[in-house]
This record gives C-alpha cells, sequence and structure tokens, in this order.
C-alpha cells in the first residue's frame, strides 16, 4: 500500500519524527547515470525555510543514497535511499499528543490503526513527500532520454489567479520568484496574498497547473489505468490535494461536443490536432500533443489561530498550536507535482516498450 | 492493466463488437447470497435505449455468470460474468475503418498498438463499463452488510446546475425522472438541453455527484492509496471524465485555512464534524463523515455532425457519421459512477479487516 | 490470487461442473498472429479420454475466445476465453456432498470458505489447468519468435524409470507413444504399470522431466524471481505436484563444490559452460544453456477402492467411489507442465526488454 | 521484483559491499509488541564467524529500524531496517572484477544489466537473505498470536543423512550444536564432514526440512497460490537452493494412490488424519496437521580450489580464490528457511481474514 507504479514503483518509508524518510525505487533499468545534483535541486525547491513565505524550520533534506547505484550509474536493482531527520523538537508536540487537531489525519489514524506516532504528524506529514522528490527526480532524468521534459508553476493562490493558458506564458521564468508563478505581475500579487495569510497565523490555498512535453502518442491504458487516471491518482495522493482535471477540465463540461472535439490535421511533423481540450489525452492514451492538468490544494490545517476541538478523551478544547507554520504549500509543492508526474510517465514509459511484439 | 482494485478486484474483457463484456472479479469473500435482480437491475440504468434523452440503441444486457456463485451464494472462487453482444451492425463501421474520429480513441489505440478493433470503438467503447457495472452491483450488496450505501445524481448538464448542497436534497428521488437529478425543476431544465443537444446532433457534457453514507472512520490508505485518490483514480478511468474533486474541491481553495478547517466535536453519536470541507475524508482516511465527490463528463465525441479530420494515410477528409448517437452520457454513466465508487469502498472494507493485531 | 504472472498474465476461472472454465490473458503483446490449431492441439494433449490409459470421460474441451483477437491477431487488449462444460453428470456426485473425500479439497476447501461447490471438485478439480493450457499455448506462439521452445516428458511412472540424462534422448518422439515418454522401451514398461494401477482401481504418480530450450542468457531477476522460483511456482501450483528441482536437483547436493562447479569456456557460439548442474540458470537468471527441472507428481487421491473417512457431521464412514477414474496423471500432465514453464518465459521474456535504459 | 508477498510485503535492498543491506514490510498490522532481541538472536544464527564451521568473517549484523516503529509497536505503517555494511575489504574483488567465476551470477549478472557491482557478488550476494531474516523475525513474532511455530533443521550434508522421520526427533535439541542438527549423534558425522570439505578447500551441500506446527486449517489459496507453492517459491529464492519438496515428495510418487491417500478420522482434537503424507497441505490449504517440507542446497560455488573459467573479453583464464569461504552454507541457511517460511504463513494468516463475509 505504500508503493506507487507498476513498473518504476517506489516504496515510501518515512515519518516527520523517527529515524528518517526514504524509499526504495524498483524497477529503474540499469545503465542509467545519475545527476545527483539535479536530484538535490528538486529537494532543495521542496525544502522549508527557502522563502520568506514558506515554513521557517530548517531541513537541509540531503539524499543519501544506500544501494542500487554503482560509480554513479543504476545497476537495475533497488536504489535504496534516505533523507535523515535533523533537530525534529519533537517534544514540541507533547501537548498535542492526545488532542485530535481539526482537518489533520490524528483521529482518522487513531480509528484506523488504534495507534498512532504523535510527534509531528507521524506518517502522515508532508515530510514523506520527500521520498517522491527524490524518486520523480530520478524518473526525470530518465524520462529526459524519451525527450520528456514536465513543467509544474502555481496559477492560483487563494482568489489570486494567473488568467493566461499556459501556451502564452514563458515557462521558463517559473523559478524566478519565491511563489513559482512564472508571470512575474501575478506572482508579487500572490506573495502579498500568501503575507497576508502569514501575518494572520493562518493559511492560504491554491491551484498548480502542470505541463508535460515531448509525451509521444501511444503511452497509457485503454481501461482502469488511462494516462490521465494514473495522473489524478499521483496527484490526489499528495497532501492536501482536493482535486484534477486535465485538459478542459470542470469548465470544459459546459461546452458542446462539437465545440470541445479536437479536429486532426495533417502537418509537417505528422497528426496533430488543431485545439488541444483533450489535454494530449485521447482514450487513456497520450495523442503527441502537451499534456496538462490542474490540481486543487486546499489550505492546510496548521495554523496558529486558537481553534475548537476535541481530544481523545472526547472532552471539547481549545488550542492554539504555537511555532512555525507554513501559510501556503502551493510553492514548495510545485516539485512534488512535477516529481509524481514523472513517476506517472516513467511507468508509462516503460510499459509501452511492452505494447507489440 | 484491465484490473482494478488490490483485494476485491474486477478484471475486464471485451470489446464493442466482439462476443460480449464481461470479466473476472477475483476476492469477493465466500458466503454472499447474491440478487441477481438487483445486479440486472443497475444494468438496466446504465442499459442504452432506457429513455427518449439517451441513444436508441437497443441491447438487452443480460448478465450471464459463468462461476463462483453455487446456489446463489458467491464461493470465494473468481466469479466471471459475461454480457453478450447483440444486433451489434458492426458493417455500419466499415467506412470509419480508415479514419481517426476527432477526439475519440482511433489515432492513439493504432499508435499504441499497431493494430486496432475498428468496428464500434473496439475495447475503447464505453460498452466495456458493463463489466463495472456488474461488479460494482456485487461490491454494493457486500457494503450493504457494512452499513455503506452510495447514491449518485447528475448535478448539472452543460451550464444547468443544480445549485443545492446535496444535503439538502432528497436523494430517493433521483430515479423519478429519466435525467437522475433528485430536484424535479432542475431536472426538466436538464432534459430540455438534453433535447436541444439531440436535435442539433451534437452533444453535452455535465457533472455528476456521488455521496457515500455510512463508510466507518478508519477505510483508507495514509500515503498512495488514500480514500480519495483511490476514488479519484476510479473516477478518471470512467470514459468521458475529466475531473474529479471531494469535499469542499477547487472552490474550496479559496478559502483561509480558519474557514476550510472542520471543527471536531463530541456528540451523542461519538466524535463528528461540524462541517464536512473535508468530504468525510482526513489524511486519506474516513472519518465518518459523509464522502461526497464530484465528477466532471465531457460532451463525448460521437456526434452526428460534419467534422474534418484525417486518415490512417494522412489524408484530411470531412466525416458525417450516420446512426444513432447519445447526446448526453450522464444519466446512464450515473450507476457507472457508483459502482466505481463501490469497487473502491469494497476493497477498503476488506483492507481495513487487515489495520490491526 | 487467481492470476498468474506479473506482465503476461492469466486469471483463470471456472468450476469443473459451473457452466465452463476459463481465463483472461492481460499484458499479450498486440499484433502476434495466432494459430488456433496449434491451441487446440495442446487441449487435446491434455484431454480425458485420449487414450486408454486415461480416464474415459469424453470432453471435446474446444476452446472458444470471446475478446482480444481481431482478424486472427492479438490487439494487446485482454484475450478472454471459455472452455465450456459439457455432460457433467452433476448428479454422480450427489452422494458425496457431505462427504470429505481422504487427501481431496473437500474438507480443506469447507474449512476455509465454510461453503463448497461439491460437484467434480468444484473449482479444486484439475479440469481448472484447460485455463493454463489455453494461455500456456498462446504464450509458447510468442516465445517462438523469441527462439524458445519447452518440451515436457514423462520420466519416471511409480518405480519406471526413465534412466537416461535428457540430452541422450530424442525429444521428437515423446508424443509417439500414449505415455508422452520419448523412449519407447521405458514407455511400455510405463504403460504396463498404469495399466496394472487401472485394473486395481487404484492410481499411480511419478515424474516428469521438462527442458527449455533457447532461453537467451539475462531472463530472470536476483532475489526472489529468480527464474527456478518462478518455475518452482509455477509447476508446484499444479494439481497433484509434490516437488521441483531443476538442474543437479537434490542429488546435486550430494557433490562437492569443485564437482558441481560449472566451468565456463570460451566456444564458436560465444561463452558457455562445460557441464550443466546449474541447469541453465545462475544467480536466478538464465546463462543460455538449456533449461531443465523435474515435477513430482503424487498418485492422485480419486480411486475406486473402499476408504475409511468422514463426514461434514465427523460421522467416520466408508465409500467406494464409482464411475471412471484417471490411474496416472501423467501423460495428460505433460502438456499443463509445457503450458506453465511457457507462462513463465512469457513473463520473463517481456520483463527482460526493461532491464536497461 | 524485490518485493516478497502479498500482503505482509517485504521490499529488499542491498549489495554485500554497499552502504548496508535492509528492506521495507509494507503490510505488518498496527498493534504488533516487537522483541527486538528475538529478531536479532535469529541475526545472530545467521551472522558469519559464529563457530568453526562456517566462514570466519566477522559481520555484527546489528539491524536498525527507520520507521514504522514506535515506542517498540508496530504503527501499521512500513517498517524500515537496514543493516549496515562494515570492514567490507571491497579491495579483495578488483582481480576478480573483469572475472566470470564458475557457477556465481557473475556472467548472467552482465548479460541481463549490461553492467555490474563486482563487489563480493553485489545484489547476487547472499548477504541480502539478512534483509529477508529480519522480516522473517517480525512475522514469526505475528505468527505466534496465531499460534503457530516454525522449526527448521539441517537433515543431510553431503552423503551423512539424518534418516528418521521428524516426528521422531526432538527439534528442540536443533540449536544444541553448530550444524543445527537435532540428532546429535549425526551432528558430529555432519560436521566433520564439513570440516573435511573446509580443510579440502572446497564445499559441500545438503538439505534442510522445515516443519510449522499449529497451522489451522483453511489457510492457502485453491490455483496458484496453493499453500506449498507460495513455501517451494519462497525456498526456491534463497541463494544456492536447486529443490523443493513437501509431504510425501518425490519419493510418495513411488506409493500407490491407496497407499499414499490420508485417510480423515475423527479425533476429540476434531477431524484429523491418519497418516500425512499430504504435509498437512490438501488442494492447496492446510488441513490443520504439521506441514513440513524440504529445500536441497547445492555446495556453494565460492571455494578456494583452482578452476578455469573465463573473463569477460571471452580469454580462458586460471583462478585461485584467496581468503575466507564457507564450506557449508546449510547451519547458516536454517534461519533463512525459517524466516521464508514465516513471510508466507503470515501471508496466508492475514488473507485467512479475507476468506468469507
Amino acid at each position: 500500500m505504500n508503493t506507487f507504479g507498476k513498473i518504476f514503483r517506489l516504496t515510501s518509508f518515512g515519518e516527520s519524527h523517527g529515524r528518517g524518510i526514504g524509499g526504495i525505487i524498483d524497477g529503474c533499468p540499469a545503465g542509467l547515470q545519475l545527476d545527483i545534483d539535479l536530484i538535490q535541486k528538486d529537494l532543495s525547491r521542496r525544502r522549508p525555510g527557502q522563502s520568506k513565505i514558506t515554513t521557517q524550520r530548517k531541513e537541509p533534506d540531503q539524499v543519501e543514497f544506500l544501494s542500487g547505484v554503482f560509480e554513479g550509474k543504476t545497476q537495475g536493482t533497488p536504489i535504496a535511499f534516505a533523507i535523515w531527520n535533523k533537530d525534529q523538537h519533537s517534544n514540541d508536540y507533547n501537548e498535542l499528543k492526545d488532542v485530535f487537531r481539526p482537518s489533520h489525519a490524528d483521529y482518522t489514524y487513531m480509528q484506523k490503526y488504534g495507534t498512532r506516532d504523535h510527534r509531528g504528524g507521524g506518517r502522515s506529514s508532508a515530510r514523506e513527500t520527500i521520498a517522491r522528490v527524490v524518486a520523480g527526480a530520478i524518473a526525470k532524468q530518465m524520462l529526459v532520454k524519451a525527450g520528456v521534459s514536465i513543467q509544474a508553476f502555481v496559477s492560483r493562490v487563494g482568489e489570486v489567479e494567473l488568467n493566461k493558458p499556459y501556451t502564452e506564458l514563458d515557462l521558463s521564468r517559473t523559478e524566478d520568484n519565491m511563489v513559482r508563478c512564472p508571470d512575474a505581475e501575478t506572482a508579487e500579487k500572490m506573495i502579498a496574498r500568501i503575507e497576508a495569510a502569514s501575518k494572520d497565523r493562518d493559511t492560504v490555498g491554491g491551484v498548480i497547473t502542470c505541463v508535460a512535453k515531448g509525451v509521444p502518442a501511444g503511452w497509457g491504458e485503454p481501461v482502469f489505468n488511462k494516462l490521465h487516471a494514473d495522473l489524478g491518482f499521483a496527484m490526489l495522493g499528495i497532501n492536501a490535494v482536493k482535486g484534477f482535471e486535465y485538459g478542459s477540465g470542470f469548465e470544459g463540461t459546459k461546452l458542446s461536443g462539437s465545440q470541445h472535439n479536437d479536429v486532426f490535421i495533417n502537418t509537417d511533423k505528422g497528426i496533430r490536432t488543431k485545439t488541444n481540450n483533450s489535454g494530449g489525452i485521447q482514450g487513456g492514451i497520450s495523442n503527441g500533443e502537451d499534456i496538462y492538468f490542474k490540481v486543487a490544494f486546499k489550505p492546510i490545517a496548521t495554523l496558529l489561530k486558537e481553534q475548537h476541538t476535541v481530544d481523545k478523551n472526547s472532552n471539547e478544547i481549545t488550542i492554539t498550536p504555537k511555532g512555525r507554520h507554513d501559510p501556503c504549500v502551493l510553492p514548495r509543492a510545485v516539485p512534488i507535482v512535477e516529481a509524481m508526474a514523472a513517476l506517472v510517465f516513467a511507468d508509462h514509459f516503460l510499459l509501452s516498450k511492452l505494447n507489440s511484439i
């Protein structure tokens, strides 16, 4: 249940206040020369404390590889890795030991397992996504060989929306600002919105858009494992995600079929579609156009305001969490979205080698 | 890849114009007394030709069980079943043999497999969902024993929206009208909207909402197989689905955390939440509240208007499909949404027996 | 649990006295032109009533394909098939309804499921292996393209042993006699042994040897899914199998390492081994030599002699089963062994495409 | 491919000369209080250097848990663990870098992956079984709650055989001697045999017998995942294993059915069988009797005598490996056999909770 993928498979482990977070990647082909710096770079994009609009916790998040890589090259054997936890301040959580924080997983974990590691959310902590970023960064390096690149960016924070289709944006500017929005003007407003939430000891949600370029036609499975179903599954598995849509999405359902259909045309680059309401996927299989989708993130539950709740003895109580909080997870979630997308594409890239005899 | 589920698993088979559609359900516990009429009833809700607003194709869609059921009871062994195809008019498709219809899977299947059964969409036909409805109907019967009921309904057709939260609706009225909207007034408007599309030889999309009641706290997995991720995966695997959201969904991302958090309260029914922005799922695990989600369906691609496209020799051509079409799949998709939800809940019901020692 | 294989996967269904036996093959690549006659030929080799030394039940065992094959070619989609049961004489089993026959699965099924289809063994009947023979016959056709051929034969019946290494036999003579032993003289003795058992209303066991030629070096996984572990799993899943050994097997454990090691030599066909105690597999991975193994079949439990046992109310009783019985399953098990081996090799053939980048 | 089990699943990682060996156990229920000393004890039984008849390498093999255990109790979340490699003398292997040692995995790994970590066998090293011993030791602790105990012992070394059925042995004496044979007299002879091999710089193989007591009736799956098929798969996945048989095994195939069948009787402990040729498993499912099986280990390939072979440039060469070698792996393999059996039983114990509604 803690394994993601069919062929290129990540099994993740770890709690936020245990020994560390890590995973095993099984099914990565042999012979891939890894650029560790690129992996570390994605970890830094996810890292707390990277800018004034994220949580100020300091976590170096240095990955250590434990197996499967020899002289810098993947061996075809399981790639285990860990990011050791440091400076965890577990005692900060002692007073929350018996409390079910609103909209956290405290209550549901206790109901499921009858026990829980209360320190910092335990397994439900978003810190677990580190494992996904590492695996995704390796998947990205494999995908480069297939000509695939993946770029996510923040397209809405609260009500502040980037009102341009991605095709009119220069996605290479995404990393130019701390909120990871490729439009400088909108980025300013987003940052202001996050700072307001921060000052208010509150949180704010939003939307991340992701675009994959270079996926050839023919990836995806016809029935259950449609390419977008696997992408949606991957995204909905990220902490705080509440929705997923691809191509024309929810809005497109208002169009008529004759407006929505993407007409095929013959170009000097082969068969293409004139429009791309399909989001690059038809019948669950890539058609060679850009694949794009949106992911909705709720405002995360950890805030520093007074809140009512109950404890494990069903007493109604009031809590006012102290410490540092993350007013908006979206900037840090950008590499996580990319990583999960990369894992999905890596799987279908490998599966595509088995399509025909 | 044609298997859905971890424990309660459906493997589906069949093409729209082959011998039939069917599947094998593996992992259904022994001793479940099946009510075949209830299964057949869901098939009838999915069946073409059931009302003036669906396609007028006539398919009886009678299920035959081939194994795993003895004297009306499941045996713990694989339950195989088939719905035999009849009256398929495969020759109607001869002229489309070499054509890539816009926004269909014709092109992508050919790119993936290098071959395809062109008759009626082959494996990509929505007729395959029959297998899911049968398996879902069995899952529903098992879930009744766990106190779980699932009800889906059409909440938007094109721009015609049912603007009430589900809590203000009487969901038992859903089957009272042919569009499966529990609000009679809105249903009228939706029917009119579909009839307009039909007359225009066009199609219209929309949204289905689904509510599951009685799911106890503790179902779902913490990391990848979060309950809502499995639900989203299930829904996105249904033909024509473009988006999924649960609880507060995309809209909820505009709230601040303090508005969005669901405060726990102590009631005479135990610990509950005051609001339900979480949609009954926290940290990927059910919390005992109603689970609700929305599924976006695009206007389907099969329409009877003239359209430009290319054929497999890359010639640009014009097609005007003949015959019968389905102006809006939403009414018939309601039992499919319920079936897929039932498969997900059946899986997590069984998994929940393994949570603790 | 009723699925075999990782990539090339067979899910089987059916009971001996239900509607039929069949399965779904998922993961067979598109574009394989099937020779249905070859499939039917293997079914005939498994069929009861084929000679005087097998059970005289008459089952035509004609396969019907339900999906996944179009114009004789695999489509990459699930291949469903069935062999319909005929002339089942289910009432013959009425008097055994409450009886736990010695060394049958009657008792254990009841303990596991709390219910069972008592007619002809239900799911535990060896008739289920029909599904495997069909899937294996398709796997064989795919393997031909990889240069792999698989040949099994009966090497012992009771105490009557074929005392020659397979390398000294002409395996093409296997089908020349009804016991499927490539040595004519030994075959005579085996047939006599089976006829004696038959006359005595008893059964006799023995050993099947299987040889796979043409498996290239590099198939198999290093740790759990070693090629021989997958072969052993496949064989031990066949009804009545009690043991498996490959290469030098149990006898080889008496040698010293210096006697047992297979020395590498350089030949004009590349690197080869001088001896083949390894049975073509080293470290779980094929080395390019012949792969050979042995499978032990117990004398099957169904016999026509008087026997003591208990019924489901724990009464001690005496039964004397009537009707036809199979004095020795080995001749009919030869194609089953080949089929299961083919499924394993098909899986590793496909997996081998994912080894390196 | 590096994952073992369906529900209680071990994914292992590590090479003999990398950072360490370890794994992730997923699917272990919450609430199991772990006795770490018992885990460590099994590691010590597997450890090199434990007696004069094993290799003299010194490896402390101390397990460190990285996640999933909190205050000594399993949390239902993934249990990651590692045994760090120490004192690896990797340079000892430099001269073997380009050599394909006879009957090792050097050649096959290179053929499969096109690359290999040559140091100490890399992933093919038996050192990987440490991960299995840890996971198996946890499985054992869970099985104790189900009343199951597992005991393996050495029953043959070379030609030195323990010629008594296990029912006449006092298995509690197994750990009394360094060869792990419960019969003191035979143990002496086995030790002498191993010492002779050691002096000769050679190796010797043999057989391990394993007995599981207390497995209730009803564990195992009817078709592919028969209980003995899963056991066989588990055993054949252990390094150096060449064969597996259960119950009457290969010898039993010489009996007639009327001799071989186990008659059911009614006792004050319920329904039992008079004999146990079935080895406690009928139709793939446990029947409540003792489960017993035998595992054949070849003499391992690493020996210190001069041998001919080829290198990766196909040059025929002569090697005389230096250092320490393990003349007989059987004593150290006893806990590995038990661990793998425990993993199989743990899986079926959990699966058995899903049998009926």
